[in-house]
């Protein structure tokens, strides 16, 4: 039996509540002998460790760096070996871009073309009204063919999500990419019979575009990759039995969040409006995943001091989660991201969980070495869920 | 989704370098108080557990004593559940006999039979000089049948190795060996019926080698065990795209090495001579398994001061190894061998783990007790491969 099948079979809903705090790519590794959450001042977190029990979790398992989508996955409970999603769904569910069963959805690029060659994949980041113009202006005009109806909708800068809709198309494709400037565009090629419909769809389409834009100063061309399609996965309300909430600001964590059963809640700007966020939603919901991106953003950047300070700009609003008295918290990340390695790593989550059936371990402070001593000792992200839900008195007893 | 499958997927070839030193059966259990390893004094080692991270691995799962074959599959990355070795084909390999697709092997002893029983099991251990003159005497005397090619490939004292060569030899048979002295002789029996004509080729072989014997004072007869094919299993270079070589004195490791597509290097005599040959092979080559066979044979003798004496032994030649300034280097067991238990043994075996990327724990020496506490946990030994490979940068992300 699967902790699916289990989880469908145990879970219950009740009236307590469960805070996931993610701090995108917390882990690190020493510089100078200390990490990132060694450095930081973090009286907070550090008491939250005291009060509650640590842990360390591995996303897929051990030595395996993952992706932000399987690494999201396993720590709402889905394991990330079974579910693959691709980027282009995520994008579009996170966009708000409604994706249905018959739907390939890719995300896209507006390029320059010049003498042939894709000299800038990203058209020197037109502003985004510029692209909302041209998203229009491609709505309007692309010819109708009867094979398949497509949308293009407009993101920020120069990045759009397209919608091709027809029955029969698969995602089984290479991507419409050239991945460097100064090299001719590629169409999509099919990686399987099943899919020579899809890339026949999808090649007209880009011509089409190259021919609609071909006045455009800079986004005379489109790029497409990460096709895919609506991926069949159960809801966390039908898994788990809760009414979950995401509060989180960028479109591919929003788009996983939807594809997973959650509502996703109004965010204002800066760390502040996370919290915010959660005020506003916490009579209406009993789960809340809030991700907080500047971490991983400052460990991608190889920017110690600033995942130092990000760090400590998250600690400062731990009191207003806490004057929310949650029945279950684990503040704890997707992945590492050591500011040293300067992108995602292998490396296993601090996970640290408070809760009044916590129990007790010698954690006295939020840090990788102290969490490698703690009750919880290492584990697979994908069981933090059970975890929670068990914290939560959410999970009934297993056999007689 | 399997390791393996992932394996292949995310692999990628670096210039960075990888050694595993194994020390067989190095984990132990208290007398007086303190393990082996607590006992010897072994500066270079404990000094690596202080700039490394360790843990403690299960080469099954907890509770399982494997043997030497499914113990080092697990440290390699092969899953010791799947994959099944017959000794025969380890010991075939190990010992430079050709094994093909169409061979069953299986290891010989030369026995002495005395009114219809086997009096000696290993005929006094004849020397090696003898063996060596039986088997030319059988390979160019024994009858041959049209119904299989059979040769024999002497091995040490009264040991050997026997190779029919036809179409649809199984290897379900059971051992043609009464176990113990003073039992009459036993022939093969088939598992099943797929079997049948391997059993009636090995039992004619087996009469065949007792009537051109039969003058011989001590080596009249003949016992077969470990019935086995070449098996279907991917080769490290296939699954992680490295360059392996293998540093063993024994058959057995050889012929594991050899099967998983090490290859395997010239070993001179004493500790000594496993890092000369790291020296020679280290240019060429970009992982290393170096087996250290001493720790589990004072082990397997109950001789405790003899296994601390192995460690000390051992940890003097570190310093060589450190010389060469190995990317990766990985220090374990394939499994326990306590000198109380005189024997393999369940426990899991100490790990230390060094490199740049390793992060930070407290274990300061390296002792079974020390990796309890260590940040990397407790984990099934089939994660040191990805763990390895992670390290030395060898592993792509997974998922977007």
């Amino acid at each position: 039996m699967e902790w699916e099948t289990m989880a469908r079979e145990l879970s219950q809903t009740t009236d307590t509540k469960i805070v996931l705090l993610v701090m995108d790519g917390v882990g690190g590794l020493p510089v100078d002998g200390k990490t990132e959450l060694e450095t930081a001042r973090k009286p907070n977190l550090d008491a939250l460790a005291a009060r509650g029990v640590c842990g360390l979790s591995d996303p897929v398992f051990m030595g395996i760096t993952p992706g932000s989508g399987p690494a999201h996955l396993a720590l709402f409970g889905y394991d990330p070996l079974r579910y693959r999603l691709g980027r282009g769904i995520l994008e579009a569910l996170g966009s708000g871009v409604e994706v249905g069963r018959d739907d390939l959805v890719a995300r896209g690029n507006f390029a320059t073309l010049k003498d042939g060659l894709v000299v800038d994949r990203r058209a020197g980041r037109i502003p985004t009204e510029e692209n909302i113009r041209i998203c229009e202006h491609l709505n309007a005009r692309l010819p109708r063919r009867e094979e398949a109806a497509v949308r293009v909708f407009p993101g920020k800068e120069h990045r759009f999500v397209a919608r091709f809709s027809a029955e029969g198309l698969s995602d089984a494709l290479t991507d419409a990419d050239p991945q460097k400037d100064g090299r001719p565009p590629v169409p999509t090629a099919p990686l399987g019979p099943e899919a020579d419909k899809a890339s026949g769809i999808v090649n007209r389409f880009l011509d089409d575009v190259a021919a609609a834009l071909e006045n455009e100063p800079k986004a005379n061309t489109a790029l497409l990759r990460g096709f895919s399609k609506f991926p069949s996965i159960p809801t966390m309300p039908e898994l788990f039995k809760v009414r979950p909430a995401a509060i989180a600001n960028y479109p591919m964590y929003k788009g996983l969040a939807r594809l997973l059963g959650m509502e996703v809640m109004d965010v204002g700007g800066g760390t502040a409006g996370l919290f915010d966020s959660l005020e506003k939603s916490y009579a209406g919901h009993d789960f809340f995943y809030i991700h907080y991106k500047k971490t991983d953003s400052a460990g991608e950047d190889g920017n110690f001091a600033a995942k130092v300070a990000a760090i400590e700009e998250l600690d400062a609003h731990i009191p207003r989660l806490l004057a929310l008295r949650p029945d279950v918290l684990v503040v704890t990340s997707d992945h590492s991201t050591p500011s040293l390695l300067k992108g995602h790593s292998w490396h296993p989550n601090p996970f640290l969980l408070v809760s009044a059936t916590a129990g007790v371990d010698d954690a006295r402070v939020f840090t990788e070495r102290a969490c490698a001593g703690g009750l919880l000792g290492r584990f697979r992200s994908l069981y933090a869920m059970p975890l929670m839900l068990a914290h939560a008195l959410k999970l009934k007893k297993f056999g007689a």
